[in-house]
């Protein structure tokens, strides 16, 4: 009750590997991959109708990691143009949890991934989501 | 048999938390905890005698991430000192495990994490660790 | 003679700012400026009918940085779409100058900067630009 | 009056370069110049008895970078120990001129820079720098 446990919609992002994602091994430095998970969220939030500026600017609502995981399957280059699918997994008031999955465009996966959030308020303190956020999330009551 | 499930071993690197590292929330962005992760690796490397970069340059051998994962406790902040912790997990001649334990000048426990590697040799193909390299990584055969 | 002072061509790519990009500061950190640039030299010689990872990889050349500079005139903020219009400034055999101005969607002007390049070629030598590619950076003789 | 035009104090500070910080051509990214320029910033505050932080957190103060210069002479490579020597260029109650000087352990001149700061207030105005913080920046009235 409360909770998303599985959610319907997947939104597609696509950039192309910038030269400051690599690293000497010719092949994107594996923090990356987070920040890709970064825009991968902050598109899905933009395709479901609610910007994630806006949470945190007129809210005051943030979006703090507690977790997360990154497999990585098939090495990323320079220019190569990506697509990351992202989810949510699960939500509810207190959190929620996306899923991911990293494309390049000959359709290898390069990798897949789960980021786990908390909803802090003023002072960094974990809040409730604001109930006109929540069909955002997918979270039904 | 080969594989070395625990290890005494374990290296503190310190540093400071640069402005770089900070984003708008005011704290360190998440994917930066990748990035101390690698240089607790570095020097736990350095700490029981061998270079990282000299196995790359030297023998050839990449360790190439096929796992990461974080969890976030606390927010690490600008300036703050940040002790990370790096032992190994576990190791064979194919894959090491490495864990990591991250904490602020207070003491407070910022992150904990694991990183899973690969060796890679010629054509990012996978190879056995040389085995002069064996010890390092605490592989007993 | 062999320089091109001027060249007409502009090219204009647009991003939006990632949350990575910020500092505690509440804008994007500096550096991040420089990252744009390259987006930005990547995206120009682009849509001039050369791809730069080609020129890395089929002929071996690299366009080494021997000098930047960036003057900031407004605050870039977070999902800000920026357009970074890039030209080339300066170009003859050795070297290689572009320049480069980053405006926010409201017009306002972020930046203007430029970063003078040099060919290298096998370890890392000066070598001149094959002339196949001299038209592409505006070179006449 | 009010300008300190040359500055005797410098400081040095050391680090060595990380793999996230190598790009696929083998050697440092160049905005990273900028980060280790912030380093160098922070420790000769810090070596003149003034923490950046404190500014900003007890005075509301910020250093707000308006231009950024970076001359690029040799690559530093992943692991090196560089060494960021900073000093004051010039400084008034409005504005700071930090210059800086890179090097590697065997004395190789990397880079040379300056970036030039205006100190802002609530709401991103100009501010005077307080009185009690001048003789750090060596301004003498």
């Amino acid at each position: 009750m409360g909770d998303n446990e599985c959610c319907m919609t997947t939104h597609e992002t696509r950039f192309r590997v910038r030269y400051a994602e690599t690293d000497q091994m010719g092949v994107v430095y594996y923090a990356n991959y987070l920040v890709w998970m970064e825009l991968g969220r902050a598109e899905y939030c933009r395709a479901v109708g609610m910007r994630y500026r806006d949470l945190e600017l007129n809210d005051g609502v943030l979006l703090a990691v507690v977790d997360a995981h990154c497999r990585y399957l098939s090495s990323a280059r320079y220019d190569d143009e990506v697509a990351v699918t992202t989810w949510i997994e699960k939500a509810n008031r207190r959190m929620v949890t996306f899923g991911y999955r990293m494309q390049n465009e000959a359709s290898q996966l390069l990798a897949t991934g789960e980021t786990k959030h908390v909803f802090l308020g003023p002072g960094m303190r974990p809040v409730k989501l604001p109930e006109k956020y929540h069909s955002y999330f997918g979270i039904v009551r």
